[in-house]
C-alpha cells in the first residue's frame, strides 16, 4: 500500500485497540477516524460517534471494521464499498453470514473485503490457502478454529475438571463470554469453518445448514475413553471439495495423540490444508488477542494492492460425510448399532453423517448428550 | 509476474522434475531451456549441456537453480544476475556461504534471489518470516528443519532401535544419503539455520562458526531417559537476536511432549517464530521431496514482483547462550558438575554454551558421545 493511506477505524475495543496501536507506530498510515458507539466515548480529536462521518468522508481510502455483530456493521460495510472504500474485517459472523452478497459487491466495484482476522486471529491461515492456491488445488482441511473450547478442553484433560467448573474459571479469566454459547456450541468455528471454504474452494453454505455439534455435553469420562485409546478430544471444523459437493462440519473430535492437531494447547488455534503438489501444511498461533488480531488487520490493509480475491459461490446442498461416533447420554433409537461401553458410552459402529447423527440422537432422562467423531 | 515469464532451469533432478512438472501444466511461464550434465542425458529439444546457452539467453528472466553442491551453481548464479535474470534457488549448502555476496549483487544490479525452497521444503517458512516482518520485529526462532534426522529419531523412538539400524532403513529407503554426514551431523539444518538468520534478522554468521552437534552418538537409552522425563529429543536449530549480537544453535534438544515440535514426526519439518505483536506462530509440513519443494520454488517465481528483499549484514562474532545439557559417553573434565544418573548420562547442572560443551566433551573409552539441550 502507497504511504499516505488513509484509514477509518469501525470500532474500538480491544482489536480496534490493538490496530491504532500498530498503526500509530507506523510512519505510512494514518488513522483519520474512529467510530465510538457514544458521544461520551468520543475523547480523542479523531473519534467521532456519527458514523456517516467516515463512511461519507472521500478522503479515507480503507475501512477497518471490528465491532462486531451483524448490524449495523453489514450496513456499514456495503455503504463503505459502495463509497468507493476497500474493507478489512475481523467480523467472522456478520461475514459469513452476508459473504455471497460482499464478494459480489468486490467485484462489481472493483474494491477489496479482506478478512484474515477473522479465522484464526494471528494465524496467516487465509493468506496461506490464498498463497497456495496460485498452484495448487485445495481439496480438505481440518483445524481447531475456537480458543474458548480448546482451553476449556486442555483444562478438563489436564486437570480432570468438569466442564461447568472450567467454564466459570474461563469465564472469570475472561477467556469465555458470559453467554458462552457462540463458542461451546460451535457456531464461533461454523463461522470461521465457513469462511475458510470460501478461500479455499470459492464455495460457501448458509451457515445455518453446516452440521454442528458443541462440547456442552462432554465429560471428564469421555476425555478418559479418548485417552486410554490414544486420543485426544478437540473441537474440529472440517471442510472438503471435490469439485462437485462441499463437505463441512463441526463437531468434537478424537484425534490420535500424535495428530499435530493435539498438540494445539490451551486457547491456541492450529489448522492443516492438504493441496494437490504441497501436500498437507499445518499453521498455529495466537486465535485471538488483541495484537495478533491487530496485527493479522493491518497484515490485510498492506496487502490491498496483492491480486488475491475470491470468487464466492454458493455451495447448495452440503454432501453428507460418513464418520465412527461415539456417543453417550443418548437413548438408543434408530442407529440401534449402538455398542455399550464402560463409561456408558456407546460407539456407533456403523459409520453415519453428522446430519443422521443429530437428527436421531435423544437424550436420556437426566443426561447430556455428548458425540465425538473418532477420526480414521 | 507477468504472464509470458521466461525461465532457465538448472538441474533436472527430483526437484528440478518437479518445477517442470508444475509449470508446464500452467499457460503463464514457460521453460526455454533446461541444463543437463552431459549431452547423453539432453533427450528434448529445451534441454542443453552447455550452461552459457541459458546464461547468455537474453531471453530468459529467471534462474531456477536446483542442481546442487557449491561450484558450479555459485558461479553460475553470479553470472545469472550479472546477466540481468533474478534467481530462484533450493541450494541451501552455496547459498548459506555466499548469502553476503549475493545479497550485495541482488541489491546493486536490482535483483531478486528467492530461496524459500532452501528451508523447510513446502513450508512457507520464508515467505512468513518475511511477510511477518512488514509489521514486527522477528526477535527469535527454533524449529526442525532436518528431514532425514527427525525420521531417525522418530523411529528409534517408536521402535526402540538403534542409531545404526534405522539409519540403514533410512537409506534402503531413500531417505538419508549412502554418505548421510550432512544430516546426522547437523550440517543441512546448520545452512538452514543460517538462512533463516538472513531472513528473520538480516544477520548471518558464517556457516563454519555457528556451533553444531548433531545425534550420529544418540543411544535409545538417551530417548528412554527424555521419555521417563516427559520430553522428546528433536534436533533443533535456535535462533536469536536482540538488535545487538546474534546466538544461532543446532543442537539435539529435549522439548517437553506438549511442545509443538515434539509433534512433529517421520521427515516432516516444524519451526515457530517469535515476533512482537504476533507472538508464536508454527509451521509445519513437508521438508522435502519432489512436489513440495518444487510448489516452494514456484511460489519463489510468481512472488519476484513482490516488494520482498533482504538487506543481510555479516553478524560478528555469535553470542553464547547458557543451557543445561544432559550428556553421554564423555569423560569427566573441567564440566566437573557432570551429575551421575542411572542410563550412564549426567546432567550439567550449571547451564554453559555449546561453544563450551564441545571444547569440554573428550569421549570415554569405547564410546560415542551424545549431547542434549534441555529446553528450560
Amino acid at each position: 500500500m502507497a504511504p499516505g493511506l488513509r484509514v477509518g477505524l469501525l470500532g474500538y475495543g480491544v482489536v480496534g485497540r490493538g490496530v491504532a496501536q500498530i498503526l500509530d507506530a507506523r510512519g505510512d498510515v494514518e488513522i483519520r477516524k474512529i467510530l465510538r458507539h457514544t458521544p461520551d466515548k468520543v475523547t480523542e480529536a479523531r473519534m467521532t460517534a456519527n458514523a456517516d462521518e467516515i463512511l461519507d468522508d472521500p478522503d479515507i481510502d480503507v475501512i477497518i471494521e471490528c465491532m462486531g455483530g451483524l448490524e449495523p456493521a453489514h450496513t456499514y460495510v456495503m455503504r463503505a464499498m459502495q463509497a468507493g472504500k476497500h474493507v478489512v474485517t475481523a467480523n467472522k459472523k456478520m461475514l459469513a453470514t452476508h459473504i455471497i452478497e460482499i464478494a459480489a459487491a468486490c467485484e462489481t466495484l472493483d474494491k477489496k473485503c479482506r478478512f484474515e482476522a477473522c479465522v484464526g486471529g494471528g494465524i496467516p491461515w487465509i493468506h496461506e490457502i490464498l498463497h497456495i492456491r496460485r498452484i495448487d488445488a485445495v481439496t480438505s482441511f481440518r483445524g481447531i478454529f475456537n480458543g474458548t473450547t480448546n482451553y476449556i478442553l486442555t483444562r478438563m484433560t489436564e486437570e480432570h475438571a468438569s466442564f461447568a467448573e472450567v467454564l466459570a474459571q474461563a469465564q472469570a479469566m475472561g477467556f469465555a463470554e458470559q453467554d458462552p454459547t457462540d463458542d461451546v456450541d460451535g457456531f464461533d468455528a461454523r463461522y470461521k469453518g465457513v469462511l475458510t471454504c470460501a478461500a479455499a474452494f470459492g464455495r460457501v453454505p448458509d451457515p445455518e445448514e453446516v452440521p454442528t455439534f458443541g462440547i456442552r455435553g462432554i465429560a471428564p469420562c469421555d476425555l478418559d475413553y479418548a485417552r486410554v485409546h490414544g486420543r485426544v478430544i478437540k473441537l474440529v471444523a472440517r471442510g472438503s471439495f471435490d469439485g462437485g459437493r462441499l463437505a463441512l462440519t463441526v463437531v468434537p473430535t478424537m484425534v490420535r495423540e500424535k495428530d499435530p492437531l493435539a498438540s494445539v494447547h490451551d486457547n491456541f488455534n492450529g489448522m492443516e490444508a492438504e493441496s494437490t503438489t504441497l501436500g498437507r501444511s499445518f499453521y498455529a498461533g495466537q486465535g485471538a488477542g488483541s495484537l495478533p488480531t491487530a496485527h493479522a488487520m493491518v497484515q490485510d490493509l498492506l496487502s490491498i494492492p496483492h491480486p488475491y480475491s475470491i470468487d464466492v459461490h454458493p455451495s447448495g446442498k452440503l454432501a453428507k460425510r460418513p464418520a465412527v461416533y461415539y456417543v453417550r447420554g443418548a437413548k438408543r433409537g434408530p442407529l440401534a448399532e449402538l455398542t455399550a461401553q464402560d463409561t456408558g458410552a456407546a460407539i456407533l459402529t456403523k459409520p453415519v453423517s453428522l446430519q443422521e447423527l443429530k437428527e436421531h440422537l435423544v437424550p436420556e432422562e437426566g443426561q447430556k448428550v455428548f458425540a465425538a467423531e473418532i477420526e480414521s
